[in-house]
């Protein structure tokens, strides 16, 4: 199994105290070693940085954590190889481009009979995941059925919610998507969020003695949710996302669809 | 303009010395201060970093100097922009797929009237650079004659020359592109490259006190082949690349079709 990492914020935001609680458990407190992957949505650009290296000894990873980058949209992964060697090609986030936007899928969970199932078109995998198969599965559905961005968005939330509910047939399909506008999360069998706006407050890491003053690197207006497969804070209220469900973030909010 | 560095090596091979020559010209010891970015293919993965910043300042790229990723494919690229802002998503090198492998593009030139009139269809950019654009137009372009990978690679290799012809119509496009196996460098203007090979002997950077003996780091079959605008090194002999002219690189070595 893996563990997923997001955020939706309505200000670009620094996720370096999130991600260092996640990083951790690539390999320190937690076993996923195999590769870690974030994909940080900067204007309409992704900025991304993976290595098949354990997390919690990757440099790469120790640079992201101190780097400052800010984002909207950021969606992360470290992995515990199940299908697919250790390998660049099969870290997660994967990326494509639909619509002139760059997508961005990671996946937690595994997915049997996905890749002979689910056919492929014009959107093949790299790597040899199930996962990458099943986001590849996605983008080629969406494209074949909504040629352009539907000037709806719900009527694109309820689709990919049709998608994820197919998916999920398969098998466990924990995953965190983004279409540079939205990040998307569709809870198979664990996934919790939390909200963060004012009042802001203190927060503590659970993997790591960390902890963070949100009060003083934020104002009021500002609105930040993570989502993680595990709570990454012990003193926060982190809520269970329901098997099946799906929830889309625009701005650090949900949405109702 | 812009400044282009490619490898081809027929062993994973570390490019910490000539790419610690090409940063330096990005806001250091030259003016191409707009962004910069780097991708690796390792294995079929591709393993990317980019940062809108000036290279020669970046700490970004300073852990990519010695970061030791070892590769027999890589495209870099630093940037002074002309068409389009500076930001992540018009940093070069952009990345698509296509059959199931990634292609990775960078550019130097302008090509006025590309964007008018190369038509796309499902490949599109995210950025807003000419260089972008033709990418997007070559990947559609073969995606429509070649569904498949061909089995001839000398039949990719002619279309993409003819491709390469077609933009050169539009202004000065040299470019580097991979399609995961091999390395095509076109040259509109300005372009050389250098073939590394025993004997191997001690080189200079140009932009910077660095020098290197290859003879240490490498064995007798080791080949390795550097394209970049201008050369790296004042002590090789780096061949000019004629006007139009397109050269493939497989495994360190050219290509003949």
């Amino acid at each position: 199994m893996c563990q997923l990492m997001g955020m939706s914020a309505n200000v670009p935001t620094d996720a370096e105290f999130s991600f260092s609680g996640l990083i951790e458990r690539g390999g320190g407190s937690d076993i996923h070693r195999d590769g870690w992957g974030i994909a940080f949505y900067r204007g309409r650009g992704v900025q991304e940085f993976r290595d098949p290296q354990p997390g919690a000894e990757s440099d790469i990873a120790r640079l992201v954590k101190c780097s400052g980058i800010k984002s909207t949209i950021l969606i992360s992964h470290i992995r515990r190889a199940n299908i697919g060697r250790v390998s660049v090609e099969n870290t997660h986030p994967f990326v494509r481009e639909l619509w002139g936007n760059y997508w961005v899928f990671a996946h937690n969970g595994q997915l049997r009979g996905a890749k002979k199932n689910l056919p492929l078109n014009r959107f093949r995998p790299v790597g040899s995941t199930d996962s990458e198969h099943v986001f590849c599965w996605m983008l080629d559905r969406i494209a074949a059925t909504l040629p352009h961005r539907p000037r709806s968005a719900k009527k694109l939330w309820r689709f990919i919610a049709e998608l994820a509910c197919e998916a999920h047939d398969y098998g466990i399909c924990n995953f965190l998507l983004s279409d540079s506008r939205c990040l998307y999360a569709h809870c198979s069998s664990r996934l919790h969020w939390v909200t963060r706006q004012a009042p802001f407050g203190i927060a503590r890491l659970k993997d790591l003695e960390m902890s963070v003053d949100f009060s003083t690197q934020t104002t009021d207006s500002d609105v930040v949710t993570v989502i993680a497969t595990d709570p990454l804070t012990s003193d926060e209220n982190w809520e269970r996302m329901g098997t099946g469900s799906i929830v889309v973030w625009k701005d650090g909010r949900q949405q109702h669809f």
